[in-house]
C-alpha cells in the first residue's frame, strides 16, 4: 500500500529558547529531529511488514519558527495538523504513534484520548480537508 | 470558474484578550469576522461580473484558540495557510485581497510583499502541498 499521510518535518527549525547567531554552523534541530524520526520509523517498519502508511518528507519551514521544532500530519481528504514544540528525546516515538493514528483514522481527526499524552497539547493550527 | 480556493473562517473563536464566561451567549468575535467578510465579498463580487475563485466557508475551530480570530486559505495542490489575531476592523478588506491574491498564485505562496501588510505578520502556521 503506498503511503498516503505526509508527516512533514521542517529541517530548518531551532529549539524554543534556541539562540540564532550563536550556532548558525552547528545542525538544525528540526534535521536531527528529522533524521531521528526516519531512523526510528526504519526499525519500526523492519519489525512489521516492510509497509507503512506514513512517509516522512523534509520541509524548509513551516512559518511557525516562534514554536520550536515543527511537524505537519497531512493527506488527500483529511484535515491538516501543525505540531510545534517537539524535541527528539521527548517526543519521538510519540510523533510516530500519533502519526500512525492519523494514517488510520478517516478524517484526521484523532480523538484527544487517543493522541499521545507528550504530544497532544503541541498542536499549532489544523487545517479544514480539500473537499470538506 | 467555479471556486478552489477556500477561506476557512472559524466562527467559534473569540479575540485575544477575551475573556471566556463573560459573554458566552455574546454572539462569537470569529463568526462576526465571518460575517463581515461575507458582506464584502459580495460587494467585491457585484463589481465584476460575478465570478469568483475564492469560496468563504465557515468552520468550528482551526485549534488555533490562543491567537485570537483565525482562518485558513487552501487550494488543492498549494500550500495552506492559517492566520491569527484577526478582527474585522482591522483585516477584513486585506484579507479578501490576501485571498484572492492566494488565489492567484500557483502554489499558494504570496510573496512577502505581495501580502496586504496588515495581515503578512499574522501567519501561524502552514502546511505543504498534497502533492508536493
Amino acid at each position: 500500500m503506498p503511503a498516503t499521510t505526509r508527516l512533514h518535518v521542517c529541517i530548518t527549525c531551532r529549539n524554543s529558547g534556541a539562540e540564532p547567531g550563536n550556532n548558525q554552523t552547528d545542525e538544525r534541530d528540526g534535521k536531527i529531529l528529522h533524521d531521528a524520526l526516519i531512523a526510528e520509523h526504519k526499525v519500526a517498519k523492519g519489525s512489521t511488514d516492510g509497509e507503512t502508511d506514513v512517509e516522512i518528507v523534509p520541509v524548509e519551514c513551516l512559518s511557525n519558527c516562534k514554536s520550536g521544532c515543527s511537524l505537519s500530519l497531512s493527506a488527500p481528504g483529511k484535515w491538516g495538523y501543525v505540531y510545534g514544540n517537539l524535541t527528539p528525546e521527548t517526543h519521538r516515538d510519540d510523533i510516530l504513534k500519533l502519526a500512525n493514528a492519523y494514517a488510520q483514522s478517516s478524517d484526521g481527526i484523532v480523538p484527544w484520548r487517543e493522541r499521545p499524552e507528550s504530544v497532544r497539547r503541541n498542536v499549532i493550527a489544523r487545517i479544514p480537508p480539500m473537499n470538506g
